[in-house]
């Protein structure tokens, strides 16, 4: 078995787990039909009660016209920036270079779309008013990620994201969210998903981050957008017969979690705290701004993995299935906060930071 | 209330339904989940237990060397003809003027991939080998829809498709099957799926139509295709984090219903019967191949629903909740046989088809 496994292994072994909800596994969705009326009617290509009741619920909650579900966000967003190319009639549009249509979807926006990204910023840092402003090419469509999830779920001030706004309505320019962790970072903002939505023409949030369901997106906007989103969710093959077995997990662990967001964005600012109280770790965001950060160690990825290993044997308390090597003598990993944090025995967290602290310092005598 | 809205209800309202396997509601997916473990992990991104053993199951089953579980049969066809247009260098595939692609899918292939398609026979007929023989055209592949759905579920001799297929071999032109009802046929023609399976480079088949399932498809293939096909799933937002709730229920009925398919058949063949033995009724085909056919009936769309209506409420046997105009005298619908046609009093059966013609007589005099 390599190293690898070995972790993951052992991850999966332990009592605890600091992040997430818990195990994906087929209670998950057992538990939403649970209470669910069995005589309840499919949904049918996109309409019936199930799917619409929860278009309307999650367009009101976003503060758009409309709003449709997709099974997926890779389908949802390459199907909004097409949308506003074909009315730019430029398929042109920009967006961060480890934006998730860039590196996650095997390049389906220039296969499908032959649309054509000009990045930017650069891959260590947020978009800020200057890259927009300073944009040579023109384009159809900017793409704002908020959080901006690959370098640690990192967040621009609110106001630069209201004079983006600013500046692209003026130029004509359509402004997408992706939103994949939208309800996480509201907290922080200290506002309403419908004043960040207000800010852009076409909103993507997921279902199964933050929030915990099966799998599944929204797409939300005026009803043009949207009726022309269901006309390429058909010809992407997303329209299919019955998506209900999403739709009813979403709702479900949309009512159950909603409320929660600032709990696991307190929370994680306290986890975040821990990590970087130890010897050579650190977080990133230094405070997280979400449920979400990245924990970088000064130590070699085969290194921690003994230490993680030693770890969860001795507290039974699992930190993390995988490392990301960044160089020889250092790693990562991403955390996102959820229902797990909350049943942690405070005791056992104090004896794994203990424990890392320790080791760290040995590994960096 | 339209017409159209009252045949749908009273339809809906009826005790006893003659064709499907019975509303498509929320316990189709609760009872295929009652008895599955819980603790199950998720699959992940095409990865994981429950995905790959499916696979490997279905594979064996059509003989292809590998299988993929896709959301659609949208997505699994318009993405096995890109992978042969892309091996011949050349966006030109053919197949029926009413074939799925062409009519059901918002020119997906067009605007997708820029397929050209070239339209074989005529809408009326059947594929026959003169159509492929006197193709002007050079082509990637062929696609052949076993049973042509649009037609009321029509099939070709089986030694036209071996015909077929042995050009296509010998000319390097790639032979994709439309599957969608290929459990429905194999009754008829006498074979395995295997042996049909063995004609074609490519094969999709669906999940929800003879088998009942929530949603879903599966495309085999030799493992190169089959590979191909999993980026471009992805690329088309179909590699969902989690595609379970339609692999388990797919799988569930999957092994109820297989071996049901023969009784189907031989249901589909007693119901035309009587259809045809009613004045001014004739099913396509006249002796159905599959658990298939159309009902034609020379009265107007308004005058059968008047029928229809009266019929419903005096037998509670509910024959459809459609129907289709083809001119100012005539009108058709779908029927496909399922678990729901064992079901019915024999007695009932007999008033239905006794006031049916009845009715039908009184129209045409």
């Amino acid at each position: 078995m390599s190293e690898k496994n070995l972790l993951f292994e052992a991850f999966k072994q332990t009592k605890y787990q600091v992040a997430g909800h818990g195990k994906r596994e087929v209670h998950i969705l057992k538990e939403a039909l649970q209470e669910f009326d069995g005589q309840q009617e499919s949904d049918i290509y996109g309409k019936g009660k199930v799917i619409e009741e929860f278009q309307v619920k999650m367009a009101a909650y976003l503060g758009k016209e409309t709003a449709v579900f997709f099974p997926s966000g890779t389908m949802a967003q390459q199907i909004a920036l097409r949308i506003w190319c074909d009315k730019k009639v430029l398929r042109k549009v920009a967006y961060h270079p480890l934006c998730h249509l860039e590196i996650h979807e095997e390049d389906g926006l220039k296969e499908l779309h032959q649309i054509e990204p000009v990045l930017l910023a650069n891959k260590n840092r947020l978009i800020e008013l200057d890259d927009v402003l300073s944009m040579e090419d023109e384009v159809a469509c900017v793409l704002l990620e908020l959080p901006q999830r690959e370098i640690g779920g990192q967040l621009p001030d609110y106001e630069t994201i209201e004079n983006i706004s600013k500046y692209c309505r003026n130029k004509g320019i359509m402004l997408h969210l992706d939103g994949a962790r939208l309800f996480e970072i509201l907290p922080y903002y200290k506002k309403s998903a419908v004043e960040v939505c207000s800010l852009f023409d076409s909103v993507y949030v997921s279902l199964y981050k933050g929030i915990g369901g099966i799998a599944g997106a929204i797409l939300a906007g005026d009803t043009d957008f949207t009726e022309k989103s269901k006309v390429w969710k058909r010809r992407h093959g997303g329209d299919l017969i019955s998506l209900y077995p999403y739709i009813i997990s979403a709702d479900y662990y949309f009512d159950q979690r909603l409320e929660k967001m600032e709990q696991y964005y307190v929370e994680a600012k306290e986890l975040a705290q821990m990590f970087n109280s130890c010897h050579a770790v650190s977080t990133m965001p230094l405070e997280p701004v979400s449920n979400m950060f990245h924990v970088h160690f000064h130590a070699s990825k085969e290194q921690l993995e003994a230490v993680l290993l030693e770890i969860y044997e001795a507290t039974d308390v699992g930190l993390t299935s995988y490392l990301r090597a960044t160089s020889e003598v250092a790693c990562n990993y991403e955390v996102s906060i959820g229902d797990l944090y909350a049943a942690l025995p405070k005791e056992k967290v104090k004896q794994v930071f203990l424990m890392l602290d320790q080791r760290m310092r040995e590994l960096n005598n």
